[in-house]
């Protein structure tokens, strides 16, 4: 026809081709030439890659029933492996993931189960899955009695969550996300632990001493920020929205308070199913993020909407095999979450206050 | 045809009929006989009104952009006519409300804005909603000055946003949702305070002195179950899902812990947009909830998935015409949220323990 | 602080202030200045009263399950009163219309009944509404029988629809969808005719004589484009997406490939639920059918994502109240849907071919 | 503690644990004891292979963009390898296909271009995939001047994709979903012709030659349900929803009424993302298909809630290195789709009437 083409029209679709025996590695790969939530399932792996490649400080943010639905060794796996280097959680992942650990399990059922047989026997169902209340009540009385051995101060779920995970180690001697960060020395931060059965074994220690279980989440707040204004070259990895979220952010938004140098996240993946239409954070755009300076208007990003349990096993299993040697050799900081000030690459964070340039 | 009619065919659909001058109470009130989300919206009014007619302690959930969305005075006039008891909400809600209530405003946008230009501009969006990011910073600043005006000691959120409320109440006279909690002395729980600009300001406070800023999140946690414990009906109004709805049901199986008297909620009502088959707390059935005893076997619920801003309005515009009166007459708790220890109904609430039986 | 207020930041978002007494009109008024998806269905109302200022002939797309929802005289209304001008519907909301019409009736269920119940009380469920399979048996009959009385000869779905609304309203003398298309000679299309129960009583008169049961749904194809030739000022608002959403952007799609004049529609609503990131027509954006030339550059549009059983009973009392006297007075096509030719303000629509220019 | 375990609590979820290499099968062996949606996908496979193991005629579905999202290589694997027996198709996803197999393309963009730059470069947009107008309307035109070269009578839909599959197969020799289909003389339904371009290139037909251009899609519905007659063992699998999930179940309900033993089909796997309590077709649950007789009571089921641009490569990947040998060697039914009427195991399906028993 003589007609240039548009420049709108320069990469073709490649229709997946099927063929028996692919690796998850070849089928994620095939599947950066496809179109919608496959195709940024596909380009999540590629951006990790570039987190990975880059000197990035990698936060990892953790909501919804993973642990309970299976996902909690794949959280697990990339703490030990310097996938990510720092973890914020909602409680009830890390409580799951404790209730495992300490040899207990979850039960494979089904959403249309009777609750009120399944309240009789006093079996908790989230969705599909079950599990037996009365092992939880021994949980939060483990941790409460964990919580009474401790010196009677408050402390940041920074520093109070690397002991637990301490101590878990300890007893068990068993691989879970509060092991693996306890052992690879990755900082947790769980903002709203006061919704959570961590919160609720916090509480009944405090119902036996008045003097214990303090949590001191504001200090959280600045601790976070000044990992962000230690170094401001960070990257966002969100799985399931709601509190880490925007608690990753809130990072780096409270840094650049401080500290002009801070320019947002570089690098952004987020999983959810929640969607930017009813206003609500856990399924904001991260367009609508850059308004906020929470990620840099430069950054690479990429929002998949699909349920964690189905997009993650494919996604790290397709990233283990491009970078299973790269991960734990890569530029990264060093963190020492064992006392009351964080120390970052060998250095403490600023105590109490956010650290100014 | 002789056959007798099936017990499952009583009730018939009545299509809606539309006039012109309806008003908000018959609309709804004819989207009873309707099917799906209509007929939903219409029920939880419905039992919206018997928690009103009866003895329950109401607690009222709030997630999501509601207050950046518009839906502020209505949650400040459900606590002012008290339509609830006690106000659980996420940071986000509280901050967006204190904003306007200093009198700075929330802006209509859209979401297909430049988000770029935005943020050069320094403005903050939210889905089709903007704000004035140096007014936020404002806030924050404002926030830590009165944190820096408490006495230095751990504060449970009730009391602190109590004391926030009064300080507000006194600056502006404005109505709002901390506010008019101060003033109908409605308790407000925020228990993902850390994951605010609420927090933030406790955390700029901090900065500025490191014996301020104290959230005592886990005193929260105890408080919100002694009001359980102290009388054991209770009903739940969830807007959004998130934190508050959690913790809602949490007070219930923690006073549950600690009092065999409790049973779970036994009046519920969800607006979520969220759905239960991913797993996540938000979206998670009412059905769900009676297997963990949140609620009761025999609870009264329904659960409407929808944006919050387009069904309370109608909502609660409707309810406000039959129950106008009836609500501030109910027989309801009366809390006195001003001191270190919560008080209900003249007596205070056990001091850092759960109230035992 | 003497800086220039931007110019994001012009039209503040407004609270929602509840009274008691407040009509639909008054609700949906103070729902313009909120955000979200309330906003946009005040919004809604606004652009369709435009669409009733000009000169637009009006398409309405109908999906979902509408009429077994009790949405079916609303429609009628819509029609009746001429609200819109040409109907675009799936065969399962004209099908429950008709089995309202004839007398039978939905009824209200659960969505927890237990299926193997109903099962073997031949009961059909959809969510939580119900209905008799005997009936619906009786109703599928009724068609073929009235189809069997019809000249064998093919016939768009829009002639079909019209004689069958006839026979309708000559049997029962009852309102509803159909009676109200026929006595208001507003035409209907049924595309997808085949996957409803319309379709299977189409089917088993054909069982009965293979000369009859014909549909043209090709014809139907031209007809509606030349609608939209004959007068290139339209507007489309959709309830559910599905294949009438489509059909109606076709019908502007294809004339314009017959005639320049055309340049897609001037108007559009859509109230989805259905989101666009996962690539379907049903949840596509407004801005993507701009692409596509189904939507003018300058449409005035707006989409509303909520189930159409919540949005539509306030939507229409308040269009109601604003618009009982306009609408039917507004400039607006005539048709005759009675012959095999449609005909269009007295003049036929070409027979069989697109009507150029 | 002495306590029997219960009921409840037989088979624990198991963690899934990454490595470096993984096949996809693995992957997907490993979700199986996971939960949500994750281990809804594993379980699909699991009945695919039940299915196949069967001497089930199985029925796909498929709607929503998937040939323009690069899925149309897998659906023309299922087709080939005889995974499936029967496909009933949107037209867009006919159309998209038929556009790469005459060697135009889709290409890669993204939700955020402009829409006005793209319509004025007549760049259509599908979320984030592009294609050029100006080859659609050469589409169109190819369609309509085939159409043109049948003899001029009524054509069954599946009847016209049959010769249309083997036109394009003549002509390009490229494999695709029309051309596996004539290939493996799998017949194709696409009951909502009507509103795609398909449809339209027929109408094209038509405006030329009034005589031409006359789908019989009430046909379909009588040949549809013959099939099921003919052998009443049935399957169904639904990627998206739309009219060809209702019209698979269509053809079982309608063969019921005129054959006993059918009873509904007995495997069932759907991957949508709709939902079901708006109570469209699309998200409709499996549950309540049972209670139309769409499924059998004791039929195998599974609803994946995902994008299928996510799900499919990973299902397929899998099922093809357990099935690959088995799926063309299972007990199926051959069929002649080449003639007027659909001949099925080597006998004529009955002319226009239902198969009765």
């Amino acid at each position: 026809m003589g007609r240039r083409k548009s420049r709108f029209l320069r990469k073709p679709v490649e229709p997946f081709v099927v063929e028996a025996g692919l690796s998850a590695d070849a089928v994620l790969e095939r599947m950066e030439r496809i179109s919608f939530q496959g195709r940024n399932l596909a380009t999540a792996r590629r951006i990790w890659e570039k987190m990975l490649a880059s000197d990035a400080t990698i936060f990892l943010g953790t909501a919804g029933a993973l642990s309970a639905g299976g996902m909690r060794l794949l959280i697990a796996h990339l703490i030990e492996r310097r996938y990510v280097d720092c973890l914020v959680s909602t409680g009830a992942n890390l409580y799951h993931d404790l209730h495992e650990t300490r040899g207990r399990r979850h039960f494979i059922g089904s959403p249309t189960l009777d609750d009120a047989a399944l309240a009789a026997e006093r079996i908790d169902r989230v969705y599909d899955t079950l599990a037996s209340e009365d092992e939880f009540c021994k949980n939060d009385e483990w941790i409460a009695a964990f919580v009474l051995k401790l010196e009677r101060r408050p402390y940041t779920t920074r520093e109070f969550l690397y002991k637990l995970g301490e101590q878990l180690w300890t007893d068990t001697g068993n691989n879970g996300i509060l092991t693996a960060a306890y052992r690879a020395k990755v900082p947790i931060f769980c903002p709203a632990i006061a919704d959570s059965s961590i919160g609720m074994g916090l509480s009944q220690a405090r119902h036996r001493d008045q003097t214990a279980g303090m949590a001191d989440v504001i200090g959280d707040i600045i601790e976070s920020a000044n990992i962000v204004i230690r170094k401001p070259s960070t990257a966002t990895i969100v799985l399931g929205g709601g509190t880490p979220k925007n608690f990753i952010n809130q990072a780096s938004v409270q840094a650049e308070f401080y500290d002009d140098r801070v320019g947002g996240h570089k690098y952004a993946i987020q999983i959810v199913t929640d969607v930017p239409h009813f206003g609500g954070a856990s399924g904001s755009s991260l367009e609508e993020a850059q308004s906020w300076g929470k990620l840099s208007i430069e950054s690479e990003k990429v929002t998949v909407h699909s349920d964690v349990t189905l997009a993650l096993p494919l996604l790290l299993s397709a990233l283990e095999s491009t970078s299973h040697d790269l991960a734990p050799r890569r530029k990264r900081p060093e963190f020492d979450p064992s006392g009351r000030i964080l120390v970052m690459n060998g250095q403490p964070l600023a105590d109490g206050k956010f650290q100014e340039a």
